[in-house]
């Protein structure tokens, strides 16, 4: 049983040095390391000015964001890689470089990143279906992740069962891993490289050097079940044949026999552990299908569907993060919660055919994963009917294609538009223009990518291409405060609870309502209310740091605003999001905590990114309003609506009685 | 979950054909067959005398014996084959040759043959160990061999729960298996033999091939528990190396990969169905030790102790019986009882360096086993106090290499007489004086053969060397009734309970006696006798037959054996045995019945073969007499005793009241 922390007395580790070197001398003696994270502290451009008497400047003074940068390629890669951070990186304000040489002490980092990612990152774990629609199907991210599995291919496999965040035990492992893959197929085929091995195999032919069952039955053995198709003996048949094999067929033959052994070591380990949820990592996935696919085939194969080979988006990267957090462990990265980077990282390749498979040989290039920290721990909203099925998306894109070619040609079309304001919102920065044709190019490549690679950052949403266009400002462009109340068009409306909603407030008034803003203003009416405002900036919303300055000057004029804010009855609190949209399972610690002590019984939400595209299906366990106009012909058209159809979505939970409720009938 | 019998519709098993064929097309249309047994009934000269007047004749009259011969041999060596049937087979008195085609439904004829060996060969199961001394320990039979595991590594692995001789089910299997070995073997070395192979790999060194722990840690991983010699990833090497390897090492590199890839598998498997008995069949084991010792450790290593490997002397030969066993399903096969016949059979190959390799790499020659058919079951003795303990042998001469050494020499110098009296013995036989020749050096050559493989027929024991010698009289070539009556030399004995023995007569009488005689009279008083005498010839000890008729005439002249036999209170019943010794363990069902219906609570075990050299420990659950004067001064110096010492050993079951027992104190 190993314990995180607990170091072996035979074993020194060395791991958790972190380096700091002149940038003439930044990698030397790395040479020989294995893997490396360079995490660098980038401190922003504080050009914003100080806060003055008018309400909007207030928003440019941001907070120095703390962001992981990882950086992945291959040792041989090691000059590219100077030219790479000289071009990239030294250009910007980076004023110190950190790299974190991770040597000893491979399966704690591993273990601590493996637990980063799959609580910070949405999306991180996915099921792959070669055959499916969309060849990733992506998982809720469920903040209870132990305990879990994790089978990590390296040179060989370790069998990893994790139990908490300090509890961890190697159960098993097996010599036969990527190291085979790559040795045996080096001998076989003279060819040297990884990734074209892997190159090689996608195009092979197993059944001309494997012996399958039909080779020797004359079809299936359906006397014990096995079909005829099945291996019965890899390379079976190079025994005796007297024949040339070709390169791919035997790369392909090596890339089964490997995956499969695998797969049932992995499916045996899950049984007698009793964990239905089992991870594969290490070098030897690296996204690429063949493997994927025949882990996944293995698995099913053995449990009879009853677990799920699950992959994650960051593979390559656990080692890297845990060596971070080991390093950085007097900072206790796990008290803060982090967000992915849509604009600083690479996200996942295709697998299409018509892709050129070098595209996704990545080794040979720069795999990148940035991390955004957030100040403070992401939790869900404690009125969540069921967290573990909450999904905040209305609609998924990477499904649903009419929609995401839509979008994503919606999100272009505006794009000069949002060019354009960014520039005119900053007159006295003669950079402006520059930083904002960067901004479009970037954002139109990356929304070319996602075009032919929906499922690159986790499933495709309106949220993520909002999210997107957030991150890729590198400040921000557009800062403008629309204070539009809500505006009641008139009817009839495309969703109308108002006259529900109208004679619940003749019952008594709730303790506690929760709103959601966006760039709206303010409801009040006798209930205590919460205010959940934004964190950081996002689009023209409001954030917590504004509106804490904007309520005080509010509650100068205001005797009701003064009081309810002395009163404690009226109380601002940042969401922790900063995203135009709206993930209910990502909220600010506090904030849930609170709503657990004032015992909120109301959720207000609106606008259009927290009330339509996502959480127009949330399920809450207390009543809850989600109010919008649809201010997008398409989606009003999708929803059976027009352009600038109402939203009033009141909802009560059903077989949920509120015992507080009183005289409002659906309790 | 497959069930013996039930065939699936949409496969056609043709295997069971039982063909008979004209001399000269024996092997025609056999040529593609993967495998096949040659069953060959083979019937006795009948030279033997009519029963006469004459006590001694009456022995000649021999039943026929069914005998079955397997011999194993690669396809390669069919015309071999038939020229050693001509030599070998049509030479003896063969009258028909039948060739059961193995085709189809191989699992099936697995299971059957393995539930054959473990029930009907005593020390067919082994459990391997490199550095013991002796490096095979042979496991005691069990009569009760459910359930198990089997793992049979052919081309590929299936790995196979066996819950009753009708109930198996595959539950596992691997592609990597004897085909991969031999297919990339094949592939990275240029060569195509097996054997040869095996032979590459035994010489070579994994450890330039393999990436050891040590080699990335630079010592053992403490902290995961892993040592530096423990194989991190097979071939982890040839991936980034720019040398060459040897063909040995990656030979051997591949055979550690797939043994421990096995090995790993089946002890998952074993953990899941809870079962602990694990055998290890099919080609790629044969017998060879690298094979054995990697699985072995692999085994141990992976459970921790708590399971054992176990190899059976003749897997090579499971499919052929079972295909044997299933074509002749109307006689019945699992109504008889079979023993091996040691002087038919090949043993078990030795292991040791100084053997020339080639002479365990047996594909090339032909392995045989003889199996001999009791007409009736065998059965555990039913008075046996824990028949799972019980070892027929006082010494194993496997393990205890000076006495091994001391009866090896003994046999040997024993051979001259024990031809010449089989000689004088049938003065009226002209072909007499050259069979005995043949036995003679066929016996010496035997002994020969244990001296450097003393494993090779299981445990070696007196008994067995006295058995080999007894099957190696293809015609009973002594037969002589020496009625010696137990004589009493004078006190000191070595063993004497006598006087205890003494103080029990004087309680109330036995309710029934069971008396195994060798070549003495019978002792009877008052309490109920049952006679068991040998079912076959062995020695000058009395068979049943024989005893019949013997106590017929005595009957004619004894009123008291005469009432004895009228009243049914004196029982002849054959022991089931052809041995000048005694295993408790496989007796004729029909005596066990009679043990039980008449409340056997005495059991006499007279003379060497039966009392010292075998049974001298056995603990039974009744009273007990074993009797014998110590004819060999080496054993008398070795039980601490001189020539013609007398053992007289009473025994009374300690901790096991007998109710009957009376006034004798012991109880």
């Amino acid at each position: 049983m190993a314990e995180c922390g607990r170091v072996d007395s035979n074993t020194s580790h060395t791991m958790d040095k972190s380096i700091t070197l002149p940038p003439d001398e930044i990698f030397r003696n790395l040479e020989n390391a294995k893997r490396f994270a360079i995490d660098i502290v980038r401190s922003f451009d504080h050009t914003a000015k100080a806060a003055g008497d008018k309400l909007y400047e207030i928003s440019m003074q941001e907070e120095v964001t703390a962001r992981l940068h990882f950086i992945k390629f291959e040792n041989a890669y090691i000059e590219t890689c100077l030219d790479f951070i000289k071009d990239h990186l030294v250009n910007t304000e980076t004023k110190v470089i950190k790299a974190t040489v991770d040597k000893e002490d491979e399966m704690t980092c591993l273990i601590k990143g493996c637990n980063f990612v799959l609580r910070n990152i949405p999306h991180e774990a996915f099921v792959y279906a070669k055959h499916a629609d969309s060849e990733f199907r992506f998982q809720t991210t469920n903040p209870d992740i132990f305990p879990y599995l994790l089978v990590n291919i390296g040179s060989g496999v370790s069998i990893v069962k994790v139990e908490s965040e300090d509890k961890f035990e190697r159960i098993g492992g097996s010599s036969i891993g990527g190291g085979t893959f790559w040795g045996l197929g080096a001998l076989l085929t003279k060819t040297k490289r990884f990734d074209e091995l892997l190159q090689l195999a996608s195009k092979g032919q197993h059944a001309s050097v494997d012996m399958l069952v039909k080779d020797i039955y004359g079809g299936s053995y359906g006397y014990l079940g096995l079909t005829g198709d099945l291996i019965a003996s890899s390379f079976g048949k190079s025994a005796t044949a007297d024949k040339e094999f070709s390169k791919e067929d035997m790369a392909k033959s090596l890339l089964h026999m490997i995956s499969n052994d695998i797969g049932q070591l992995a499916c045996l380990y899950a049984k007698l552990h009793n964990l239905s949820r089992v991870y594969f990592g290490g070098f030897f996935i690296r996204g690429h299908p063949v493997t994927m696919h025949t882990i996944t085939y293995s698995i099913n194969f053995f449990t009879k569907g009853e677990v799920q080979a699950l992959f994650l988006r960051h593979e390559g990267y656990l080692g890297a993060i845990g060596a971070f957090l080991k390093g950085a462990e007097e900072d206790n990265p796990n008290q803060y919660s982090w967000g992915e980077n849509y604009a600083g990282s690479s996200g996942l390749m295709s697998v299409s055919p018509d892709m050129n498979p070098m595209q996704r040989a990545r080794s040979g290039t720069f795999d990148m994963l940035e991390m955004d920290r957030l100040e403070r721990q992401l939790v869900n909203l404690p009125l969540l009917q069921d967290p573990s099925s909450y999904i905040p998306d209305t609609v998924d894109l990477t499904e649903d294609a009419p929609a995401r070619e839509y979008w994503l040609y919606c999100f272009e079309e505006a794009l000069d538009g949002v060019v354009k304001r960014a520039v005119a919102s900053q007159p006295d920065m003669p950079e402006a223009a520059l930083r904002a044709e960067k901004f479009r190019q970037k954002y139109r490549h990356k929304l070319q990518t996602l075009r032919q690679q929906p499922f690159a950052y986790g499933s495709l949403t309106v949220r993520s291409l909002l999210d997107t266009r957030e991150h890729l400002k590198s400040i921000k462009c557009v800062v403008l405060l629309l204070c539009s109340f809500l505006e009641f068009y008139k009817r009839p409306w495309l969703v109308d609870s108002y006259d529900q909603w109208l004679e619940r407030l003749k019952g008594p008034p709730h303790k506690c309502a929760l709103f959601f803003v966006d760039n709206s203003g303010l409801l009040s009416r006798g209930t205590e209310v919460v205010l959940a405002s934004n964190s950081g900036p996002a689009l023209n919303d409001v954030t917590n740091g504004e509106l804490q300055i904007l309520t005080e000057r509010i509650a100068a004029m205001d005797p009701v605003i003064e009081a309810g804010l002395r009163e404690d009855r009226l109380l601002l609190v940042q969401s922790g999001s900063s995203s135009p949209c709206l993930d209910l399972s990502r909220l600010d610690k506090v904030l849930a905590m609170v709503v657990r002590e004032r015992q909120t019984d109301l959720v207000i939400i609106e606008g259009m990114g927290r009330a339509i595209h996502t959480n127009y299906y949330a399920m809450l366990s207390c009543e809850s309003l989600k109010m919008a106009v649809i201010k997008n012909s398409w989606l009003a058209d999708r929803l059976g609506g027009k352009l600038f159809s109402v939203v009033f979505k009141y909802e009560v939970p059903v077989g949920k009685p509120n015992k507080d409720c009183g005289a409002f009938s659906p309790c």
